[in-house]
């Protein structure tokens, strides 16, 4: 039997979680499917992610890429890893990737959502998945500066370079505030070709500065042309961001 | 000062705890909602909800009412109450209450809703909030059937009777389902003016037999006449199952 290549979509609740990332002695995503492919496979398997995603950051579409000798077919290895995993780790998809597929170089773009319950008193249905801000937010003004972050522009001020790219520079296709119906909801969507590390949430934190009228819009527009860290508001908490999805050019989106 | 009476609002993830009920040497809401009222207020204090919820079962509009000695006002008993209890359970809102005023008693109506999800694979970011029910489900008959349970009824085929009162006959002013907009979550909503013990998921489950098919719609008009547990269908999970809110003929309703 030979060495083939398969792709899976994966959601996961973060909360118990030290991020996707393998770390020793803590519990990671990525450790709990290698363990759950390693006793299906009977053999030690890597897997490679899309995103990296930090502690308790949640997941609905995150794409792995790993080898695999299986001759049953996705939907049996997708079975065989539910079966294994625990309940807050899903395994969504199986398929047969092509031998230069890679979940994170040929990537398109990825989305990330993040969600504020914004109302007087917190929440406990929802905690784990929103940050609570208990403040008046114009999201208008915070509407104003995501259209600001559309195109490609140096970050720095709102994340660290990630591994092996010095370079803060990327690009965002597409960023948009959405209340829901009740209009305690406030989702952020944000579509890149790629992020920094802590990205999303510092321009989350800081576009809340907006909405709470601490920073106006066209302060938000100088802390990014600034590329300063030091100017760029808090680091929004890890539960309201979800990686929402992984766009690849030949790979139609499986889920929204 | 005098004792006075007030009104809660609650909302609660049930699934850490043994249901609303004071027990003994296990979690329950009404122990960790008497604990922070205990030490609030100096003295033990017994509250009074207008339904038990099971365990696993969780709330967002449940009432209760307590007496206290307390001249701050409701909104800083509220506070109060948030600062000491775990994150899993919310005071939503705390109001003065008539004299004669009771959670239980003086309710007109109390709404539940239960919820769905209908795809082949399960999910973890809602797992703790859903029913997954991975087989295909026919919507329309199960709506069939909820249009059956509107009115006064002998439900003893569905559920136990609650403390003090013999009678199974319960009135039911509102049963339906609704798909989301992406057709896969179902959400049952039924409002009456009264419930028997593990009446509503004896119901979801039920409906759910008559969505695959395995019971025809005036067959679960049968089993409602019948008035034999044995042949209603298997109760349906704690986890889908939220009290959503209780009506009072002389309070408007506070959260929807």
């Amino acid at each position: 039997m030979n060495m083939a290549k398969f792709r899976a979509v994966i959601e996961y609740d973060g909360t118990s979680y030290h991020g996707w990332q393998l770390q020793p002695s803590v519990p990671t995503v990525q450790g709990e499917v290698e363990r759950a492919l390693e006793r299906i496979l009977g053999r030690p398997t890597r897997v490679h992610a899309a995103g990296r995603t930090d502690a308790g950051v949640h997941a609905s579409g995150q794409v792995i890429h790993f080898p695999a000798e299986w001759s049953h077919g996705g939907e049996r290895l997708q079975k065989a890893c539910n079966s294994l995993l625990p309940g807050d780790i899903t395994v969504r998809e199986v398929k047969d990737a092509s031998p230069e597929f890679h979940a994170r170089y040929s990537a398109v773009s990825k989305t990330y959502v993040y969600r504020i319950l914004n109302r007087v008193v917190r929440t406990s249905l929802e905690r784990l998945y929103v940050w609570h801000v208990p403040y008046r937010l114009d999201v208008g003004a915070m509407q104003d500066a995501a259209s600001a972050l559309v195109g490609a522009h140096d970050f720095a001020a709102f994340g660290l370079p990630t591994d092996g790219t010095p370079s803060t520079v990327r690009e965002i296709l597409e960023a948009s505030w959405l209340p829901d119906s009740a209009a305690d909801v406030f989702t952020f969507t944000v579509r890149g070709t790629g992020f920094l590390r802590y990205m999303v949430r510092s321009l989350v934190g800081t576009q809340v500065m907006v909405g709470r009228g601490k920073i106006p819009p066209e302060g938000f527009r100088d802390i990014l042309r600034s590329r300063d860290r030091n100017r760029s508001g808090p680091t929004a908490p890890p539960m309201g961001l979800t990686l929402a999805h992984v766009d690849y050019r030949d790979i139609a989106t499986p889920f929204e």
